[in-house]
């Protein structure tokens, strides 16, 4: 049994149980980008990640580490992004259903990508309000077990994972950089870190415009993100009660960036590694950029969050 | 010396030559491309090319296998496109200087990116004849060494090695695909098909709106490519008097795409493999997707010949 925070040994386990269901991504580097900030950076792509996000990481450990008994009623979340695909994706390769409410005006390619997993969707209002007030009608009406996209210890070692494989397969990085949002993929990189690198301090970014993160991590109290006004829409919602005490401990810094200057290194990584990143994954490279002379001389490794971003409302 | 028509032997060489300053690129492959097109296909990533495309292969190969004597003032060219950074980047390589002679309509991205390399323009009206007399006079004025962007055989040995990498990495192919405009990818790629694998047939894709190669090689007489109204902007070129004959010869079939479809083609390898591939890179793909029948039981091979698009102009 999982305590809240994950161990050593829950986040190898992740790591062999999801193995059979998700990609080892690729590790890249950019000689383009490496000289514009004059240091070496390595790019763990999980923009090429099963359902387009890390988020596969967490679900698929998450619905695989329950029991028969846990499961016997399918899984249900609300979420508008990554999470909603990822949980449909784990819970169809475990044969049971997955259950999703969704905000009435998430996007279309995020509703097409959790019906193409065989999620069930129940749409609600677009406050956070009606999600909780939605989600808590079906869980009781299906009797579901919930799966929270980022304040469950199951998550948080599955999002580890990604940190594990960068470790192994970049040379010896002295800073790993995650976004933080909920704080899922930040907490569990962290705890990587900490168990299997030992040395590499572990930074994370954040838009300016959704600084809650940035503004608890310093206040050393938990600020709710109300209003958060970027375009790095995974990067919206609050730290948990999980994630923030992992993340007080175990990281070193949260740098922060603006609007412009994500949109600005989204295309600098689209232009120059011709991949495909969605916002969120941006703002490691442009808080680092902002930050140029903080960095010299170091080996930095980014965690490129996802892919998933509607090609019809590009920002530029 | 090379004979017009590059031999095995010139391909091997080409290869080892350009190998310290070209990078392998991946072959990946997509499931969910796999499932929509009912085949498996192995996609070539020529768009994480050096420069941005196949073409630096065969500039690389050209510029480092002729003389000093011969490269004693420089090489030069006229081209809008791809070519135009590939042999400013190989010049720059070999510390010569690099004269382009570039339409003046050509886009922001492509001039800069010539300009990275240390090329030096000359503009001209974006007409074929402005292209060659301009062309005509900084050879005379520099005398400097004419590189062919594809009737160069040096330059088909090189677009050649693309292949031989594919099929060293891939299990074996029945069908082998390249985008045809003047036709050093396509001749190089049936060379190498020819001398290395064998049994894969090699099968060409062409817009539609340039056909010429299509009515080049069923009518077996070249047909210039006159007014080409395609948005696979490689591709709007004539075949040469090297290329048409081994295109003739070895290749098996030439696929037409419409305009839709290459575009819809494109949407689909960006959203489902997160990469970034050029019109003309989409081709293949659609001219297959188009006759899927045809392809049934089959291994796929399928060169995406780069990524060099202009973000800020994209045709959805």
């Amino acid at each position: 049994m999982l305590h809240e925070v994950p161990g050593k040994e829950d986040i190898l386990l992740a790591s062999d149980r999801i193995k059979p269901f998700i990609h080892r991504t690729a590790v890249l580097t950019s000689k383009a980008i490496d000289s514009i900030a004059g240091i070496q950076i390595f790019f763990k792509c999980e923009n090429f990640q099963k359902a387009g996000a890390f988020k596969a990481r967490g679900a698929t450990n998450a619905v695989f580490s329950y029991s028969d008994t846990e499961l016997a009623n399918g899984v249900a979340t609300h979420s508008s992004g990554n999470h909603a695909a990822a949980l449909s994706m784990a819970a169809s390769n475990r044969g049971i259903p997955a259950y999703i409410v969704m905000p009435s005006n998430s996007s279309k390619v995020k509703i097409a990508a959790v019906e193409s997993y065989g999620g069930i969707i129940t749409f609600c209002e677009p406050t956070l309000m009606a999600r909780e007030e939605t989600l808590a009608r079906v869980l009781s009406k299906e009797n579901a077990l919930e799966v929270h996209p980022y304040n469950n210890s199951r998550i948080i070692a599955g999002q580890a994972t990604a940190c594990l494989e960068l470790i192994e397969d970049s040379p010896e990085l002295d800073v790993i950089m995650a976004p933080v949002g909920g704080g899922g993929l930040l907490s569990g990189t962290a705890l990587t870190s900490f168990f299997f690198s030992g040395h590499s301090k572990v930074i994370a970014a954040e838009p300016a415009g959704a600084n809650d993160a940035y503004q608890s991590f310093y206040q050393k109290k938990f600020i709710p993100s109300i209003d958060p006004q970027t375009i790095a829409d995974g990067l919206r919602t609050s730290l948990g009660s999980i994630t923030f005490p992992i993340i007080l401990e175990k990281v070193s810094d949260i740098l922060l960036a603006g609007e412009g200057d994500i949109v600005s290194a989204m295309k600098l990584i689209w232009e120059r590694m011709k991949i495909i990143v969605e916002p969120s994954s941006a703002v490691p490279l442009a808080a680092l950029l902002n930050h140029k002379k903080d960095f010299r001389g170091l080996k930095v490794g980014i965690i490129l969050s996802g892919g998933n971003v509607d090609l019809s409302d590009l920002p530029w």
